[in-house]
């Protein structure tokens, strides 16, 4: 029943709902000596903050973070970090209706079955806000991969079926229009086609892509903590990703042996890969290519357009969800699908410096 | 650094390397009162062993497994059990060559990299043999599914890029052609393109579908043990597999929110759905319907045919993989997928028995 | 690197250092529908509060808790359960010149060693302040276990080396003195005694002791989560406690199997002990009698007497540590050990649901 | 209810019943590159090994170690190493009769109140055979010390009430005589004690001591995981320990601060304490004394002396226990207290590695 711890060694547990009084993380494991003040977390933070287009939600949440432990004159302690922001511009008046019945789409069910009744207001735990403190914890694990020489880029690949063309992709683009859609052009497209679709009270859906560089080959527990799989899991964890793929992913799937291989060749001294179709990945570690990894993130289901649904009397009803809610939600979901992938790698990168006896004695030997 | 463990309350640890003495499985929080014997577990191994087709590897492998502790007159303990199939058939000679290069798309190169030197002998560790452990801890977790009324269907739903058409849809057939395809007509296609393929000395990938019923709401542990994020970490942990769908998948992401929400409706006293893309989850946790997932695989990476790759001692050179492959390995593969998505399910089955306290009292005054 | 996490299925992290911002816990796993305000948690944080008498600490503090999330109407939601406590009245200037040398029978050195510096404040993380989070975690298993019919009785057996007589056993009383002892004449002689100690700038130590009833028989999981094992690790990772016995524990090892074994005997239908020798716990399980531990508390490190050291210039010194310590803990101590007694005690009681197949299948038919 | 796996980076798995077809462990996270072979293991195993004397059990036992996974040309690789012993001698009928009564001090009611049923043979689970596994697994875990210069001495230090006198310890006596007492002369005198209760059909218990040396400061997680905790569990889970102290353990309940506290002082250039009360142990971590600790044993409960009981029809009756029972078992533990002590120690130093920043940056920059 302990759902919301996430890593072994570098552990995250977040709390808080939608309306409740605050919400927050505690990350434990942190190694010490890592510079942090509340300034390196807001900046994640606002990446994912709403209001900022009129293709996100309108509510206007400020979500300052709050440093309350594991940090002492600049740098981390090593002891468990909390981190924690407070709900102030909730108005649970629009939310009182959906108590009475059950949103398509949304775990309003689900959550009753489990636990017998729920926090109603604005989802409660099933709310996207619940990924704050996701966001705030993998602002941390970014700044220790960037200390390691690895960076994360993360992007809008494709939003209501309109993708990015390679040949176009430019990442500052990509913070400039309101899709984090590195492509100019097709952000274009994307506008055009999500105002049609808020103009009918839809929503629509796309696709993250993440590219990770920088990264030894090596990483990854074989064989249930495989890089791959522990990635699939923390992205698959965050509410409305439906999918997961890993380099050339279902592609793969349609491809033979012979061309999906990647061909390994001398590079001076260095061993790499000709290609790139596994993404990064060989037998679950890291083989010292790009980890490049996809979520398909599924339209937000909260939309004003009339739907069936049933209330808790029992009865078939119709229904039109108010409220400030995202037409699409992929824009603030790349940070979030980021902050899960950071802290997995740090997590497994941890884990792989025991991997050797020598590693071991050599540490212990500088060590003591 | 410990990686060959999965699950919580019911949990498994395999090990074992594809040359070794033997390979098995201890599966640990089994309950007591299970009716278990030897049989129970090899009709599930035998569905995952080689040479019963042209289309597998023609090694002969009987994998015979013996049962070792935790069951006494016929029935689980609640203590450990140690299921153990020794290897007899492996010729170490075939693999003698590879010992001194990196075979593309293998885990040769990672696992040097990791550890510094590797069991070379048929793959070792990162050997499909590796899964023999999961699929013999599966067998049980299926049998305690089954008590509860909850049945897996899993199957090939396309091969070398020739999908079963669900209007043929007949799971007999499954059985009865070498692919594990339930459609006959699409088996018979794949049956020729494999061929083709085959002669040229390459190999196919292709998709495996699996889908649960039986399920009560609200199984998963909301916000990251959530029932699709472990699934996907289950079946993505599985060598070769490299994406991972929930329901619609990646169409979800090209649909709109009114025609991916899956409308609730009374049926009877029951609230029912009338729709199913989200594949029976919401919110992370079973929503009543069916439980739907694929699993992308990639091609077998062992080829005859000529590559490209680098030897030891870092030069380019040119190989052709000898040895008894699997031209294809989705076919042996479902019982693997249908072993992970078990064992997952039966452990979040038994988490949630503790999530309310209803339940718990309840539970304890009837024990007491 | 993640100590901070404690627990299973009821799974509480910890944070916070003595004089940061503030303290606190997330109690994650907490069955929904059990009642719950800040008052029930206040409760038990007031029996550790220090400033009740001139045998604790002088410093005042209120520790006044907030709930922060996983309540709603009154109840838990079954969603994680965070609750802080402000640090309102540190005077880190007592602390200032702890900062140069190492104190005696403190982790100032070892908290050195292991991150490379510290929040030397009042002791940082090591500080007797962390337990507020145990505490108010505590508060809410004791909760549970109330509501399963179960009790914990928490005291001081023995401080200063002064015993209580178990023939003037009286837990009323307890709560009538200031060191937490159920026997009047042990407590007025321990006063006298403590007087003297601290006369001298000196401490005392002493022995908690817990008695949990009302626990059903089989609650432990051989072979390494034991209900003495984990207890054992809860007891001993409270600071300063130095030993631990279960029963008879270290008078059982002088004993003879004949003496030593509690001969079982029908009383009505039911089972049960003549004697209590092993302390409620056979083969690691509850045995259906009471439950009895002990644990043993060294005396507060921190005194004012003159005492030999070094600094962190490597540089023998003689200091006095000045501040307002506690001149014993054991009285404040109680309320922590019955805190992780209580969890440990309501982890091991989950787990124990899923032990037989006819529990699961029933509990699943009730379900569905 | 999966208790028998123990650790979090190297982790063990225990598996098998005293009269099954056999018994044993997997290691997991054992890093690559230690040297190991069957003769490593069998070395520890023969320590705990029955029939060595009169005053252990005469049952024949050979368990002999089969080594069957993880190690490849003399070195472990990083995988998972399986080890086995096969019970050989087992003489069920002997227990046949106990099938139909619950022993007293032993495991038999419980497992049935948990579990509805239990393996009887020999004590099934909860039989001393369990902890072969311990053993091989704490044989790897003292060959990983050795490594780093730690090594690990564990004796009787007391039996049936008789201690040994530290101005005669001497530790190539303990394998001189039947009792691991390395003082001669308490061993004469624990022999004519021994032989008293052995007429009598009765039996005796002790206390086991370990000292760890050559440990770095700083091994320990606080707050839950501190080295003392987890030492703790780790010997508690032990069947038949009743007690664990760290260094002075209960007698540093009856000292005051000023007697308890461990000066630090200057030698040469490091820092060390003059005296070692706490046991090596400051604030859960080490503090580079050596680490003391000591575990109660109780008296074996398998008595031919006649005890009242009851059997499963719910009668008083009166029994003696036959069969080839230890009349002491604290000679045969002292070798399962220094595995559960080495496979403790070993997991939090590799836990240790990624402690600060500067190691994770230093490690990983010499690995690229």
């Amino acid at each position: 029943m302990a759902g919301s711890t996430y890593g072994n060694i570098l552990r995250i547990t977040t709390w808080g709902e939608s309306h409740g009084k605050a919400l927050g993380v505690v990350v434990d494991g942190c190694p010490s000596g890592v510079e942090l003040c509340e300034e390196d977390i807001q900046i994640f933070l606002d990446r994912r903050k709403p209001g900022q287009s009129k293709f996100t939600t309108q509510r206007k949440e400020s979500d300052t973070v709050q440093l309350l432990s594991g940090v002492f004159e600049g740098k981390t302690t090593g002891t468990p970090i909390s981190m924690m922001v407070l709900n102030t511009t909730q108005r649970s008046s629009d939310y009182s209706e959906i108590a009475s019945y059950y949103r398509p789409g949304h775990a309003d069910y689900t959550f009753d079955e489990k636990y017998g009744f729920r926090d109603y207001r604005g989802g409660g735990r099933s709310s996207g806000r619940e990924t704050i403190g996701r966001v705030a914890a993998g602002a941390i694990a970014v700044k220790i991969l960037k200390q390691l020489g690895i960076t994360c880029t993360t992007y809008s690949k494709e939003i209501g079926g309109i993708a990015i063309d390679y040949n176009s992709f430019n990442m500052e683009e990509a913070a400039l229009n309101p899709f984090n859609m590195p492509d100019k052009q097709a952000a274009q497209k994307v506008e055009l086609f999500a105002k049609e679709q808020m103009a009918k009270g839809d929503s629509v859906g796309g696709v993250i892509e993440c590219v990770i560089s920088g990264v030894m080959p090596g990483i990854g527990e074989p064989v249930f903590d495989k890089l791959d799989a522990n990635l699939a899991k923390a992205v698959m964890s965050i509410g409305a990703v439906k999918g997961f793929e890993m380099g050339d992913g279902f592609m793969a799937a349609k491809a033979t042996g012979f061309t999906n291989n990647d061909a390994f060749v001398m590079e001076g001294k260095n061993i790499i890969k000709k290609t790139n179709h596994s993404g990064g990945v060989l037998g679950g570690m890291s083989d010292g290519a790009d980890i490049v990894f996809r979520a398909a993130i599924k339209p937000t289901p909260s939309i004003s357009a009339i739907q069936d649904t049933v209330n808790k009397q029992g009865e078939n009803i119709q229904v039109s969800i108010k409220g400030r809610h995202d037409p699409m939600i992929v824009p603030r979901a790349v940070v979030v699908v980021e902050a899960m992938a950071a802290l997995t790698l740090v997590d497994l990168i941890l884990e792989n410096m025991t991997s050797t006896i020598d590693k071991i004695v050599g540490f212990y030997n500088r060590e003591n």
